[in-house]
């Protein structure tokens, strides 16, 4: 990965300057990212987008050329730039594993630094984690859409950005895509790509079936044809069979065949083309689909009796349609001078917008029979659920919503892992397909009510009761200053 | 720029081995990048991203690496693989000016190379025109309804991928953005960057005066300080009023004094604020608003009278909100077997989807007394308007609809310039910020009413008449076939 240390906002470089001079740089900080709200209306979010916030701390360096442009503004002091020089990120760096199930209000990075390291990289780690999360979550979605049938990737043309393709992409088979038609991505990070061929190449012949054979000829193993250039079924779909047949005969060693409907009406043509595909005695056809589908769309084809299999989404995967930006912040919880941590807490008139003070861990409470969430609780960094003992959660917001786990009955998996420490990565790799392993049993832990696409039942997400009272002795103290 | 050589959908791949496999690899291709409709009901486009999309043709080349890994998929011949060890770009390009107002159904950049060359580039080439494009006719709104008031751009933390916020940073300021809270997009295209400080600024000092205090002491020549992290108008203002006050008696240079809002209601507080600010004599103090902003939210703002003189527009500006895709695509127009270019169309069934057939240029047709724009006139290759003669136009879908342009009394001015011939780049990069200017003069060349937000007038997009012409006659044959 490239540079991208100066990937950040200019006033967490004027604030860190305003530290540096006011002599309060060496100050601890302890910052959470966390998010108010689901994309999309959904039921839970992935996390996803950590190796490359990693990759962005690990390179942290102002080179020679970034200190130049910074002087250059004007803005910063001669002692301020001699101290970014060796500026490095010493801090230490808790979050979740890539792949998990998260929910609001819940700390999901948690950093505790010098003051100037844990500002500096407040925009980037947003950047980074808002960015793939969203798309892993809306990925999520679209799956969910397909009762779990395949879905490919195919978004690059219409991605914001090169970046913005490939680690979208990868965030798509985080969340559960089978693979992408991004070549750079499918290099960066090992997950399968995919791809046919375009109406171009239809044209680019003197006839339908001329272009399909030609292909054929050249794909033999994984022949999908591009059905709809001329006319899909009086045309496309003809064609597309006399090929298979032909293909099929040459007794040549064939692993996938499939058509690809990319445009009209895809409930009727996948129906009709079904039938044509098995009156041939060519059952083992595959139907892919694509042309702007979103888990809406999906939903109103399978109700139509839509019959396809094999689901291309593109555009509005890769640009989250409907809800284009994951919602995380970055917020102080505790600094000190040395000495202990003090709690800090941001009041806000709107209520959801008052931060969770203090030094925090989360912990999933699971059900050990059905091995389903019952609910995530953010406690204090010293507090530790005593699973033998029956734990009592209540909903912050409204107290008298009470829920009691039985002693013995629920397992408490705490949430946030060392990532660095004293600035070191301590945290190993994991390959992509493995996250999507991960993140596939992380869903399968949700009950389906949660994992509906519309109007889901929310997982609650409560406070430890140490937790709870210090935030509310808080609030009253910062109203009553 | 890193090598973005594998930046590509695999089926770009898989056809040109289909093309070099069947010998027909050294056909001449025409292709036309165009777009079908402008993004969130706007009147106009604005093509940005050419610089990044030269800097990609200009570095294709892949490494052995990349070959290695195309090889392991197991798709390729080593026949094609010693192919791509050599390839380059040779055709040629033309394309927009960066920042050339532009509308639906014309080209915007055309492609003449060989169909290897041609074809491998779609992906890259659509991602990168795609996403510009959208900011900066997105920022293009914004900047209309804040009625040319300074907007800046602060989206950083909730682009989509580190590459979304700093090329689209790049394409907000041409879009018209004064700058941005991006510092590595002011290192790269030296655009201004802007910023202030955080709440966790405000946060982290006993309280809000000494924070305040402590901001204006490290900058006090550009001091915006932030007032909605207890009290807006209890306590922030008056801090922020002392604190002005103090600054303007020390006697040292100030060029900006401001405050910023960035929660509650910004009608009221900003209303309010500037009575407390204009009570204290503090006229010269600029209010800066943020907070989820987008074009109609300021428009709302400014029907209710907020005295906001300056916008932070983050997240709804750097992912477009409403529409978070621009719809370019890239369609065969042209080919030729070494001999003269035969026309090319593709059939749909969507009458909008049917391509525009042949080799094309594009002429702005300008009023020479108002500078207005008339119309835009695609014509073929060898065609030129006589300014000296009238020139009927007619809409090509309801060709009923006709004006007639007086001799003498229009300019026709060509669109697309050359970028590359032979594979070489004759274009010279502008700076972004001369973009910027230069859209701006774009936009002077439109009327009110096809810049307003809701339901604008449309500038009308002709065919020539030779154009309109092949463009039936090849319907009828492709339909009659």
């Amino acid at each position: 990965m490239k540079n991208l240390t100066l990937l950040t906002d200019l006033y967490e470089l004027t604030m860190m300057q305003g530290y540096f001079e006011s002599g309060t740089h060496n100050k601890l900080c302890v910052f959470d990212m966390f998010f108010r709200g689901n994309p999309c209306g959904n039921g839970y979010s992935v996390f996803a987008g950590l190796e490359q916030l990693i990759d962005y701390i690990e390179n942290l360096r102002f080179d020679d050329g970034d200190l130049e442009y910074l002087k250059s503004l004007g803005l910063f002091t001669e002692g301020f730039l001699a101290y970014l020089k060796d500026f490095k990120f010493t801090g230490e760096l808790y979050a979740m594993r890539e792949g998990t199930v998260m929910f609001p209000c819940e700390p999901i990075v948690r950093v505790r630094a010098p003051i100037m390291e844990a500002q500096l990289i407040e925009s980037a780690l947003l950047n980074i984690i808002n960015h793939q999360s969203l798309i892993a979550t809306k990925a999520s979605r679209v799956i969910e859409a397909t009762h779990g049938e395949p879905v490919m990737e195919f978004g690059l043309r219409r991605a914001l950005g090169p970046d913005s393709s490939v680690y979208g992409a990868r965030a798509a088979v985080i969340g559960g895509c089978i693979g992408t038609s991004n070549v750079l991505c499918g290099k960066m990070f090992d997950v399968p790509v995919k791809g046919t061929h375009a109406h171009s190449w239809i044209m680019s012949f003197p006839d339908e079936l001329t272009a399909f054979r030609a292909y054929a000829k050249a794909f033999p193993r994984d022949c999908l044809l591009l059905v709809d250039t001329y006319d899909t079924l009086k045309s496309g779909v003809p064609n597309a069979i006399t090929v298979f047949k032909e293909l099929i005969e040459s007794g040549q060693e064939i692993r996938s065949l499939g058509i690809r409907l990319d445009s009209g009406d895809l409930a009727f043509l996948s129906k009709a083309a079904r039938k044509m595909l098995d009156a041939a005695g060519l059952q083992r056809v595959a139907i892919c689909a694509s042309n702007d589908l979103d888990e809406d769309l999906i939903q109103s084809l399978k109700i139509q009796g839509a019959t396809i299999t094999v689901w291309g989404v593109g555009t509005n995967l890769i640009t989250s349609k409907g809800c284009s930006a994951f919602g995380g912040v970055y917020k102080l919880a505790a600094e000190s001078d040395g000495g202990e941590f003090i709690p800090r807490i941001k009041i806000s008139n709107n209520p959801e917008k008052i931060t969770i003070p203090g030094i925090k861990k989360v912990y999933r409470l699971v059900d050990k029979e059905t091995g389903k969430i019952k609910a995530d609780l953010v406690t204090l960094e010293h507090e530790k659920p005593d699973m033998d003992k029956p734990l009592t959660l209540f909903d912050p917001n409204n107290t008298w919503r009470r829920m009691t786990l039985e002693a013995g009955r629920y397992e408490a998996r705490e949430l946030l892992v060392p990532v660095f420490t004293d600035g070191v990565r301590v945290y190993d790799s994991v390959p992509v397909m493995k996250i999507r392993e991960y993140c596939a049993e992380q869903k399968k832990m949700l009950w389906d009510e949660h994992k509906r696409l519309t109007n889901p039942h929310e997982v609650p997400v409560d406070l430890s009761d140490e937790l709870y009272e210090l935030k509310q002795r808080m609030i009253h103290e910062a109203r009553g200053h």
